[in-house]
């Protein structure tokens, strides 16, 4: 079995350094994992990758051989992680079989993953009961209620895409004050009041957004600090519960 | 009085040859307009740029001097934007004074206009009711439920983020047949029996989703080829009644 953790969110929301930290975080806890880097443009990685798309896609290549500027290579090397399904699943198989965990760092720009066929393709090439989507809230966003409400909708709109369950966890905890994460928190427990100080929105629209963002009430939220550490502990265990509950290294 | 229309769409859907599309189209109808380019990473536009960005950011300089990869790069030319955001106004309001309308092309990945800080810095930067934003649904995308209802969210997303009225466009439609079309209008008119089809969703999250589309349906559609100029003189025809209603150009 293959328990697989992609690790989804805007550009700059801190997927890489998540991916890095969570992975020190579960080999000190003990834990056999597997970490995979699906972005093709990506210059430096701070963690070891077991797997790396780059090992397939060589994203300089595209810029030099078919004369691509950024925006143009960055859609193809994207989208030929399509092409390299079949090798990148054998890959992830082998080495996630005897893993507790595979994780998988997805593309800088999210849209790319997420908007563009190969996304799709790769999270329906494994089995949907072990899968499941960690989508970042990047804590600069989210700190402000328009940007909270854009997010969570964004989120919805992903694991609408990409039809799997989902953990939020909102990034970069230690660039927020306390009362700021407390306030993300009881924006998502009781969004109305919070959606009535927006400017611009019909009551009828800030009624149905407030509830949907009222149905994540299920999902877990868990703020992180990958520098700090801070909130890894909640992270390593919720992965735990999805998929191997009592393990040893869940805390 | 300076009217602006802001094209807004995931990577690949579209932005640039709409711009281009419907500056030709207008310009044939004798409209006064400005067309700007606000992505710094695009390599080659098929439309005259009365204003480019490309002017005060040069990508290709951050990439060498800074030593940063492609990711790292295009967040930090979007992001450079807001530095120059004095001037880019400056730049829109003279020639935008004496146009009937001013395109704005933004960054070819959508996340860093709508989801960074100088997406929103410069639509600020413009009073609210003169602006508005043309979103793109990606045919490619949209023609199945799940991507309709993943891309209809993520309209609402930006919208929200942005602070913005928006008409929404489906682009591309010379690569769908005429009954995809179809379908589109239909499930946004009732987007509830074809939600029910979608696998894995709870219903009381589904009635959720349908509410928030249900909610859009006073928004234009307009379905529009950049290459066979379907759809244009109706698109035409909103931004005129947005901003100029009875103009000679508004057919």
């Amino acid at each position: 079995m293959t328990n697989i953790c992609y690790l989804v969110g805007t550009a700059g929301s801190g997927k890489t350094m998540l991916t890095s930290s969570l992975q020190q975080y579960l080999i000190t806890k003990g834990a056999s994992l597997t970490t995979v880097n699906l972005d093709p443009a990506v210059q430096y990685i701070p963690y070891k990758a077991d797997i790396d798309i780059r090992d397939y896609i060589d994203y300089d290549r595209l810029v030099d051989e078919y004369k691509l500027g950024p925006n143009g290579a960055m859609i193809a090397a994207a989208d030929l992680i399509a092409d390299y399904i079949a090798e990148i699943r054998e890959d992830i198989e082998e080495l996630g079989e005897s893993s507790a965990v595979v994780l998988v760092d997805t593309p800088g720009q999210m849209e790319l993953f997420a908007y563009r066929n190969s996304g799709l393709k790769i999270s329906e090439s494994f089995p949907k009961d072990t899968s499941f989507l960690t989508f970042l809230f990047d804590s600069s966003l989210v700190s402000q209620i328009s940007g909270f409400i854009s997010i969570s909708l964004l989120a919805t709109s992903v694991q609408i895409r990409l039809n799997l369950p989902v953990t939020h966890v909102i990034t970069k905890v230690d660039l927020l004050k306390p009362h700021q994460v407390d306030d993300i928190i009881a924006w998502r427990e009781d969004p109305y009041e919070a959606i009535e100080e927006l400017y611009g929105m019909t009551r009828e629209f800030s009624a149905r957004a407030g509830q949907i963002i009222e149905g994540m009430s299920e999902i877990p939220l868990i703020p992180v600090s990958a520098l700090s550490g801070e909130g890894l502990e909640l992270l390593s265990a919720q992965i735990s519960r999805v998929f191997v509950a009592g393990e040893d290294w869940s805390i």
